[in-house]
């Protein structure tokens, strides 16, 4: 059903490129006429998004046919093949844009995870998404997040549960917050709690919080943190960090780091698709 | 009947975001708990999206109160406060990661928009965008383009001609590319062709193209073209431009260049939502 | 996408006319009988929809198997077999009346569509449709007048510029208008006024407008405005006319005749669906 | 629930007329300008639709208020003010056509069932709608059916039981075919049975057929089956029937005659939209 | 096209189950793996809902091989293997809960209303549902009451006509309310009024209602009325009626017995699915 | 957005009930009739799903009014006036079956888990559900079962991991099949492992499972598993328990008792709505 409701986005992302069809190439390009299409990498990058790219040309038309050279997740260089489609000119050239701009978007998103990644090196640390995604694209987003070597935090508001200091404000206190959500929410999930004090991290702690977040914290304020919570909460650093704040937190011994750029500030990977008529 | 197109596609985002709700609000803050929460530029930029912002909420509740400082396409400062809301709290928490995932998208957009068309000043070209859009978000994307001073190109598929190589390969040339177009198609639309050499420049102007693109030409290719044309057709630059070359395009004479970064690879703008409970 | 659209309304169509499945031949029709089922004009015309004829019963069966013997455009006399289909009989009846209704209604436009059109032989002028479509058949019905040989407007108010009298009252005039719809309009679309009067005519030739409708003008007066325009813009003749009228026009040299009763006012085309069980 | 069906559609028709707005409109009329638009009948007949017609402006607009002069089923002479539309111009402009385009349909359906129904004055018969409906606009045609005096048949597969031809012949018999229906289908629906010949009436009969169809018999033949009938079954006259074959088969006794050419061939009734800005 | 409306249905019912996939499933079985699931009954019952709880495992993957040993309205015994299924073990465990839900609950409908209509035998009374069905199923739900062999009352309110004390009261008597109905109706329905006592079922004799509902009567009351209407309409008797109900009502010569907790009290059969890997 | 999600579904369920509206009443009941309609508890129970049975008629008419005696989670006793409606009779009496349908069967899960939770009275375990839910009605039944005062289990398959026996066998045993799942998941979620005997249980504690489900365990043997991880997870109890199993199971110091009959399989609570005209 994950695939339905993807099929489904697909084609209103198609509608919107091709509301009332291609009407060029309609009246340029016979029927039946045959193509070989080369995609092509234009720049370095970790690719990701194959699976919706050729997706994309399946609901076109089944008899589209795929040679796939890498999986999602492959570092490719400038010039690599990566994949060649043969088939109808016509529906070939429908689906172009649509698959290139979900292609070059997610393998953009991949490509940063792994950069980001790279800076956690030899520390436990894992780099981490956010809920800054883009509207209609984060189960996508998170994928590519994964594929790049990252990890996910929760899909939704539905699906975690994260104190912030609102909620702590209107209920009363942390332990008043984190009861009131271990009373309400699937005892399956962990209840996290933001924190900007080591005041705040010891309440968190009181209350049996899974998970601690520091926010917005110095690099030696998170790892005083990490000391004061011992292995007793998993250890989450957050706020809008550069590359350095990367590493400095990392090493103090943060289990997750956050990062919003992830996904709400990321450049497309360059690729192009070549076609031979 | 755009607003319940639009609406439509608020209320899958809101649901992408929260499909079982808030469980962590409605855990902890009492129903009828109102806040305030003041909308605040944390980077300078061109603000983009304010209605779709405000509609996100609406939409929750239509008893949220808006007061809205500015228009879209003012340019902010850090600090300056764009807009401040007030009312139920649970609301306004549920509806705010997806209201400012949009408005800080599309604040990219613009303010990139308003940057690129500032180095055409002085001469008579517009920049116009791309089909290279967020899937899902071309309607929006293309309105954050207009509102940061650029102008656009077709929405789609469907309602420009856009005759390119493969086009022209299969049609047998320019000339029975451009006449398989204009017996085709809805006589109420342009057609452009795509040249990369002065010969097929030519080509295009004896079949009287209505619009010419000069695809990945040298600028001062470019020049040679506009004077070749010499106002008998609309001229368009495309391919990949650097800000120089773009300088030196629109001082060659085109009327539009293209530029598909302007939606494909944007930093979202930094804005926040500071609550008072 | 055009089929996936397509086929969503037929499957509304389908759940229109059987939301809840044929009572009657469930009750009566073996699930296994097969039936051959030979489609027969009962009126001499020009067949269209064969397409989507052919589509419904694919949604409803994909082992239903078709035998067209004509293309649409093609005049057939009463009694001609257009098509020959074979399959499970209870799947058949419980397409035929949402296809029937479908070929007989496109069919009818289509026949009206080629006898207007052999209204203007020997002259420039194309007949085209307007937006005076059925609800919900707009594409197919301008997908018929094409078929018929007659060609198409714009086909919604998102895809063409029209300025009519209320536009230039509120604008100030016909240049403000033109100007304003072109600052704001994708660049790739024409620019087309209404005008009533030779003065009108003239002030938008000065606006540079790309296409001027003559409207509710008499044929000799169109004749004078033809003359005047002097192929500086498109002429589109508007305005409920008879047969003699459309005669009349296309002499005095009009680009386009928009004819709203093209779709408006069709009389289905008779055909029927023979069984053999 | 109705209504939101019927608002899901109208929305569908907009979007089928406007995807992307009015672009016209929006770059002429500034957002605030009101109008009055009067509703003008250009020819005499039986007015249908307003409330679709009222219902496509208040999906655009709430704050568009109505003046509303006759009811359904109203005739009118030419030059009539049905109604008067006061509120945004820009809206009642983006939805003109829509709503004209309904109201011009389900006005020429409801004033040819009065002219038919006029034609069995004197004589029990009621003339009947069938299946031979527009799609996606079955419930509003057979809503303009009743408008003009005439009455329903079944409104789709699910909801009545008409055995025909091939029923017969598959289910072995008149007999086996109405005792397979009694079986399966709801008690409460009624079961028809389609007949060519006195031999299949009293067979119907016999099976307890609760309407007998009499399918293309010439009236004199309709009248001997009427006869043979004596009240106890539902006679229904059907086949292609002309004014002077209504009125003779009327006279002949039968309780309903079925048209298809009161939905399938009709001619919009001419009523236009005079703004005064 | 019901085909089509159910398998909407169905992916919805899986994106209710698995919005986002299964990922306990994703993450420990790798994607190639096979099992074999077999059906077993652990309870005693009549089976329904092979359709559906097959096409649940299509949806998701067209591959899946089933075995199925049994047809729906058969009576199984604890034990008793009714279908095998073979395929990707991630998608079979994917489905599972969603298919098994289904057949479980139709399959108590349809035990249930084999007892119930085995207390009526050796009379000519059926038993048949009513519209307290649960919300989104009452079409699986009226299917499986035929399956075990009981009969269906109407649809829905839009498919049959069932005049209650308030149409009475407000139209101001039955012969008033029957004659509304005849009106407005199409004329294929059959019309039934409820009935209290033995007046109001003398005045919908005379108003020659189709059918006459017998609610709340004490039994031996009902028989006096079945002498009453004495064949003249078809009797069904109605309101909450125990076992011991149903036979003396059955008895006493009624037509139809309504049972409201055939579909809104039932317990699952209990199924499940057993897996070798 | 739930909001929205549930509009959606009731729309739904009143156009299942009534796709073309309701003949009867729309016959006999004049549009202007008001009435009065009280909700009377029929049987001893808790009454779930007061919102929803308003939502009902809140979208067929915004202007019916409610007086509600009680919230959801109240005990009611036979004869209890519920609530009391005021409005449009026609759209009461439309809107009754639905809004009646989901009441009734709302509060018949509710009251279930009102008599279960008082089992475990006294001791820590909490009862909680199970996914054997109504297919398109979990999110209501799962409301319905913490309004009875039990727990909710993971929603979906999405958002909680549960790794069971065929989920070990694919994996290779406990410890690899719980760190695939922590490597794959989203950080925020526990991690739970269905055990069927004690040595599973010790594995699942070395992997370091959150949950610990002891799967159809005699009590005596979960008591013995209780002691054995000693709190280092959560326990879960599952397996067709009858009454007294749950009460030693609770005494035997399980966290939390898992019931699927919660949800499949319960007697709708006898409400009923009483009209005065």
């Amino acid at each position: 059903m994950i695939n339905n409701a993807l099929d489904q986005k697909i084609l209103g992302w198609l509608a919107e490129d091709a509301p009332l069809g291609d009407i060029t190439t309609e009246s340029c390009i016979p029927e039946k006429t045959q193509a070989v299409a080369r995609l092509i990498a234009k720049q370095n990058g970790v690719i990701c998004g194959l699976g919706v790219f050729k997706r994309v040309f399946e609901l076109l038309d089944p008899g589209i046919a795929f040679e796939v050279h890498v999986k999602d997740g492959s570092s490719v260089v400038t010039g690599f093949e990566i994949a060649c489609l043969t088939g109808s000119a016509r529906l070939i050239l429908t689906g172009e844009r649509v698959a290139l701009n979900l292609l070059q978007h997610l393998s953009g998103v991949a490509t940063k995870a792994r950069e980001l990644s790279a800076l956690t090196a030899g520390t436990k640390a894992r780099i981490v998404d956010t809920r800054k995604t883009t509207p209609g694209l984060r189960e996508l987003e998170k994928y590519a997040v994964r594929t790049g070597g990252a990890s996910n935090h929760r899909f939704s508001l539905s699906d975690g549960v994260l104190i912030k200091d609102n909620h702590i404000a209107a209920a009363g206190g942390i332990a008043d917050a984190v009861n009131a959500a271990r009373g309400n929410a699937p005892f399956t999930l962990k209840i996290e709690v933001e924190c900007e004090t080591l005041e705040q991290v010891q309440e968190a702690l009181c209350a049996e919080a899974d998970i601690i977040m520091l926010d917005n914290m110095p690099p030696e304020k998170m790892a005083e943190a990490v000391k004061l919570i011992a292995g007793r909460a998993i250890t989450e650093a957050s706020g809008n960090m550069g590359e350095r704040d990367i590493r400095e937190v990392a090493a103090a011994g943060v289990d997750v780091i956050s990062v919003g750029a992830l996904t709400h500030s990321i450049a497309a990977l360059d690729i192009s698709l070549k076609f031979e008529l």
